[in-house]
């Protein structure tokens, strides 16, 4: 099975990928890495890759909106969910004293935001693919510090010079494992019991009529099914026009989510159906 | 009337103020400069200034984070709303092809996501606190360019590479004009019809019960109230939890809206009341 995720090596989403392959029985297979998250869909698209890994939502800083708008746009399944815990460190080859720039991906910096705030007003904050991406780059001058994972900080040969810098103690990403559409028998079912099974669907409703979320949210509350996050997303069409992301608890093979997912099917514009899956922590 | 918003010169949270103050009757007058969005709710907080005018949602990109998480956090009442266009510029003082480093918010980099990768798929990127912060750090370098607008290259004497950069012909953004909630008379108010009128909410909801976003929807749905706007938050107390960010038609002064925000405050955890108030359009 050939898997890709985004890297440099000892990225969030390397640990998310390994927690998958060892699900899958396929610990220690090699790991495809990609340079941003578009990179890894363009790949299942393209048939190098048969599973991608991407970071989808942050318990910190919400919704990683490239994956939300490739999952519109692509015609990809997903067919798994791993949440992986988070705890940034400020890692640099030179001592806190000589930071003068910042490197992260954009979802790092912004958990980190009150401490950066706080402890390097003045720093230039650039931004990277990943936070692994950072490290590597934070290797080059003393005077940058990457917000990067310890591991990431090790294998880079970089000082730990601050841990757990987020801004809330509590910190976790979910990642999302996916295939191409017409590619599915090629992959791996985890034997595994899941610590949730769910289904994720996108909705695009006749935006213009009063009521219209609700009645799909009436379809779900009427059968005791319960939502585990909705989320809006511009449909780009204009100011006030949005996709609504669905996860829901229950799979596809019960009969009153395949019930639910055909009366909404009729309520809306467009109902993009994700996938059904299961979800493991790390 | 102290105002103040996104600096330097030329941004677009400039543009939204100046259409701000001509409705109030105040055409003309100083606006004070801030290098970021919390520093606009600080210099509220510590009434540095009487009116903050920050940057909300993007047609393209969505929701900007920041301002949703320092709504519910500080004590502030949004007074109204400017929807301004936005038409992105490459700019430089040097030429196309001498381009290696990309400069811009965080939101321009990524509602130019597509013509980056396709046109400069090596050069690096990174973020500044407006746009029209990174038109002033490119006159530095030949090979800086910035996304910014026009009207910022030519404050900032940078030349017009290439203009309507943005992935999606449409482009808006949407400000909010905020006061300080225990300061509220110091404020201007319109005297202009507003294109609608419109009243914010934050609730937090009962997460581990299916249908409570159902409850809250049924509300506005029998009282035939048009939602404008839903938007998930995280909590930040652990993955799963969300706060909700709802805008709806009307205001408080109507009596059906009145009633609706007294029965939703009986079924939520919190209810937080950010203000009703007039949108505008530049």
């Amino acid at each position: 099975m050939r898997t890709g995720t985004l890297g440099p090596q000892q990225s969030y989403s390397e640990r998310a990928t390994k927690v998958w392959l060892e699900l899958c029985g396929k610990k220690g297979e090699i790991v495809r890495f990609f340079d941003d998250i578009p990179d890894v869909f363009t790949a299942l698209d393209e048939k190098e890759i048969d599973v991608g890994i991407v970071p989808i939502e942050n318990s910190i800083e919400g919704s990683v909106g490239v994956t939300l708008d490739l999952l519109m746009e692509k015609d990809v399944t997903i067919i798994g969910g791993v949440v992986v815990p988070i705890s940034h460190c400020l890692v640099s080859k030179g001592k806190t004293e000589d930071i003068h720039v910042i490197l992260s991906h954009p979802h790092a910096l912004a958990q980190c935001r009150q401490f950066l705030r706080k402890n390097f007003p003045n720093a230039e904050l650039r931004t990277t693919g990943s936070t692994s991406h950072a490290a590597r780059l934070a290797t080059e001058f003393n005077e940058m510090a990457a917000i990067a994972s310890e591991a990431a900080a090790k294998t880079y040969g970089l000082n730990v010079l601050l841990s757990g810098i987020q801004d809330w103690k509590k910190n976790e990403t979910r990642f999302i494992t996916m295939v191409a559409s017409h590619n599915k028998q090629q992959t791996c079912v985890p034997q595994e019991k899941a610590a949730n099974y769910k289904t994720s669907i996108i909705v695009y409703l006749d935006s213009d009529r009063p009521g219209a979320l609700y009645e799909i949210l009436k379809e779900f509350a009427t059968r005791n099914i319960n939502l585990t996050r909705i989320e809006s997303r511009p449909s780009k069409r204009s100011l006030g026009d949005y996709l609504f992301y669905i996860d829901f608890e229950g799979t596809i093979d019960d009969e009153n989510i395949n019930d639910v997912i055909s009366q909404i099917a009729m309520k809306t514009k467009k109902l993009k159906m994700l996938g059904s899956y299961g979800e493991y922590f790390a």
